[in-house]
This record gives C-alpha cells, structure tokens and sequence, in this order.
C-alpha cells in the first residue's frame, strides 16, 4: 500500500522560498551551500504549518478547525510534539524536551471550535492558556487536513500498526483481513494498539475477516452508513452515541445479522496516526527534532 | 422530598372525558357508577398520551421528538410497557405481555429525530418497522416532557434508586451526601442501579460528599457547565464525548482540582426514571398494566 503522499514540492525549494536563517533573517533566497545545511535552518510555526499544507497537496478546507490555540505564527519553532490531546501533562513534557509547538490532532478547550467562552469563566480553560503562555507554547491543530491526506494519515497510520498494511487499498476503511475470530481479533487489536480495556459487542467465538475500521469519532451516521453499506463482520470505532451505532448494532444483531462492534476509545483509535505524522513529516523538516506523546485516556475501568 | 408533581385533573374526570368503555364507544359523559369500575376502562394510545400530558401539567416543547415512531394513536391500548431503548427485544417481551404500547425514553430508530432516512436504505430500520407492524405496537417516545417534569422523573427515579432522596432539594442536579470516597462511592452506585461495568476518572481513595447526577447525555456543554458552577465532588453522567467532558476533568485534576467523575453508561444512567414512571402512571391508569423492561446494555467489556 502506497503511503500518503506528498507532493512535488522538495525541501531543498521549499527552504530556500521560506526558511529563516539561524540568524532570523527571513530570506526569499537562500544559497545553494546554505540549503544543504538544513540542520541550521529555522522555521516559524507559520511555515512548518505552510509547508504540512503544501506537502500534503491539500485544498483549503472552509470554516477548518485547525487554526492556532494558543501562542503565535511567528515563534521559532524549538521543536515539535506531536500528540492527540495537548493535555495538561502534555504542555508539561513538550516544555521538557524544548519543544515550543505542539500539534494535536483534538481540541485543546474541550469542544470542537476550541470556543473558550463555550462555558463562560471556565476555570481550567484559563489555567490551561496560562500554562501555555507561561512556557511560550503554541498549539496548532492539524484535524481536517490530516484526514484529508491520500490515504488518510489517521486511517494508514492505524492500519501499519495493527500490521494490516498489505490488506488496505488506501481508498476505503473496509478491507479483508485473514479469517479469525472476533475474540482473537480483539486481543490483536489490543496489543497492537497499547489498549487495556475496550467495549465489544458480539460473540467473541464469530469468525471474521471483513473489517471497516472507523476511528475517532465520526458520527453515527456515517458509522452506520458505511455498516451498511460495506457490510462488515466487525465495525471498528474510536467513540460513538450509544443511541446510535450502538442500538443500531444490538438490534441488527437480534435481527439475525452477524455484525459486530469493537469501541478502541478516542485517543488509541487515532493517536497512531499523529504518531506516523512523526514519519511524514520530520524528513520534510531536519533540524526540527519531532516527537510524538501518546496522551493515554484518563479512565479507570471498574 | 416531594414527587414528581401530577396537576390537579382527577382520575375519574380524567376517565369522563376521554376513555372508550368497554364495548368501543367513545363517551362525552360517564356516570358514576361507569366511572367508579375504572378497570373496565379503556383507552386509546393518544388518550394515554394526553393523560399523561396533562397530568405532567405541561407547557407544549416546539419541536418535540416525542412523537410516535410507529403504529396509531387510534390503538386501542392492551398493556403498556416503559424501557429506555425499544429494543427487537424489548417489542418481543412487549408482544409477550399483550402489550401493545412501547413508552421509550430514547429513539427507535438510532437517530435523535427518528428520521428512518437518516441512513438511506438502512436494512435494521426496514425489518423492525415491520416486527413492530407485524405485533401491531405503537412506539410513543417520552423524552423531553418527562425530563419537564417537577421535579425530572428521571433525575428523581435515578436518586430514588441511589437511596439519596433525603438529599435531595428537587431543583438542582447537586446534592450532598453523607462524607464516602470515590471507591465506595462507586461500588454503591454500581449495586443501587445494577451496572456491571463503567468508567471513572479519580483517585479511589479520595473523600466526596457532593455530587452532581446528570443522567443521560446532555452534551458536554452542560455538563461542563454543571462541573465549573457547581463545583462538585464527582460529576456522575450517563454519556459523554471524550474530547469534551472527559479532557476537562483530566485537564482539571492536573491542574490541581479534586473533581472526579463516573461515566454510568446511557442505559443505567436513566431507566430508574423509566422505572419510576410505573408508579407514577400507574396509579392514573387503573385497568391498563403497565411493566417496565430494562433493556440492559449491549457491551462486551474486555
């Protein structure tokens, strides 16, 4: 399976028309000698997320979430980490490894256009944009462009983790897998992707083989539109409404179908994914240390 | 703490101006002596309805969802069951009973709207369309009414069944009980409202007394809103969006706060007011039985 593309744009001309020299000059030439040596170039969040945008190839997406949360445009990026959530702890672990610029793939202020007056004086929103400021960290969402990738980076960077890259023909999230059973098929997905405790619904004796794997949170109309449409033994989601996918599950189960249901939980059905943007992007950009921090989910399962 | 108000319409002028006697007809007036043998009642599926709307004493929602998903309102009504999910189950045990008329708190058919098309050409809504028409059962949702009750039937079911009823003021999700820790706290939970399996997010030993109860999935809007005015101990909920309510609270706790929360589960989180409403309608319906089912939950917890 091809992986997500970039597209003709080398690095070589991409620095040489937006890099900034290790002096901070911003430079609309930059001489052969000086371009090779792109250990001592230096960016700004502005052109690392300029360049993402023309590697990627992408057309703008109107009203994108991913704009910046915090910090700004400007800053020299000291390095990059990568994540699901820029949690708390996250904030704190960048500012360890000096790194300035965190790119997540979720919210930072709990609801989708990252409002902060979605509830009015929320106190940990607050706390949360002084913490930022206090390390200088700016936070740029990368949501809608990320998914936009041929193939979808969220989608591929899942599916080399739970070894299923030879079954994936990049354009659908349905593909065939060897037979197994829905029992076995949980235990592989647990272990390829760091999971401790996920929701099933299903007879974990079933044989399977034909998977759509969902992640994140999509909606159950989509979730139930591909459910039908490509008729999966096994649906695999990152969340959902139970009064949705969920109900829709349970009842086409006791209609006789044989459809079954594995809920990962947000953060391990896509964090794969902003951990492969780690691989796409840090040969676009040397100098640029690049980390990826699984966030982890907060639950306790009892 | 008072019940759930009934307003001021009698049974038996409820009865005189709106049941069918035995043999069918509709009456204008009963006499006494009809009115008095209430068992010989019967009513028709939009009777109930409008007993029980006017018994809620309520004023009219625009754009309620509670409308009916399948059958007539015509029905002559044989038996009445109350559940949260009208399940293929559910309409099964239903038909069992003689039951002809499902009160569900949730949709029928996997969407918020009930909108069949919701999913073009979806297969599950087409064959339980036709198991209910076959057994002849009318679907009736009661969701935005029953949560305008005084006090919310099923915030006061779900108290009731958690033995806090002595704490509760009746106007405000919040209340505070006797001094526990969030171990204990969960156990009793678990115990009171059946649940197997749920979530928290916490330090078991830490100590609580004031808790906020929002059944169901409100949004994280108000959910959040709830956390930051009310400042509870532990924020207990039915569902939730990950990247909402579940963040906040970690973020929160790793900015110092104690708050925890317990993820229920849809289901668990508000059949007990389901539950309740028996015992609320019952008493306002002699001659009709009414059962209620609960419907479980469909999760594997692995």
């Amino acid at each position: 399976m091809k992986k997500p593309a970039s597209n003709s744009i080398t690095r070589r001309r991409f620095i040489s028309t937006s890099a900034i020299c290790a002096g901070g000059l911003a430079l609309t030439y930059v001489s052969p000698a000086f371009a090779g040596n792109v250990l001592a170039a230096r960016y700004t969040v502005q052109q690392v997320i300029d360049l993402i945008l023309k590697e990627g190839g992408f057309s703008p997406v109107p009203n994108t979430v991913d704009t910046l949360k915090s910090g700004s445009g400007d800053a020299i990026v000291t390095g990059i980490v990568t994540t699901m959530f820029a949690t708390i702890d996250v904030i704190k672990q960048a500012a360890k490894l000096g790194a300035n610029f965190i790119i997540a793939h979720e919210p930072t202020f709990y609801n989708h256009s990252d409002d902060p007056n979605w509830v009015n004086n929320n106190s940990v929103v607050q706390q949360k944009q002084a913490l930022l400021k206090k390390y200088n960290i700016t936070v740029w969402r990368f949501h809608d462009y990320i998914h936009r990738l041929k193939p979808d980076a969220v989608e591929y960077g899942s599916i080399k983790k739970l070894n299923w890259l030879p079954y994936f023909k990049g354009d659908s999230p349905t593909l065939s897998i060897p037979p197994t059973n829905l029992g076995a098929l949980v235990q592989h997905v647990k272990t390829s992707l760091s999971i401790a405790h996920l929701r099933v619904i299903g007879d974990l004796k079933q044989p399977c083989s034909r998977i759509t794997y969902l992640p994140g949170a999509p909606g159950g109309k989509m979730q139930v539109d591909f459910a039908e449409r490509d008729k999966p033994d096994v649906l695999i989601v990152g969340e959902l409404s139970e009064w949705e996918t969920a109900e829709y599950i349970r009842d086409a189960r006791l209609l006789g179908s044989k459809i079954a249901l594995i809920i990962l939980g947000h953060n391990f059905s896509e964090d794969p994914g902003m951990d492969y943007l780690v691989e796409w992007l840090q040969p676009k950009l040397s100098g640029v240390k690049i980390t990826h921090i699984n966030c982890g989910d907060p639950f306790v399962w009892m």
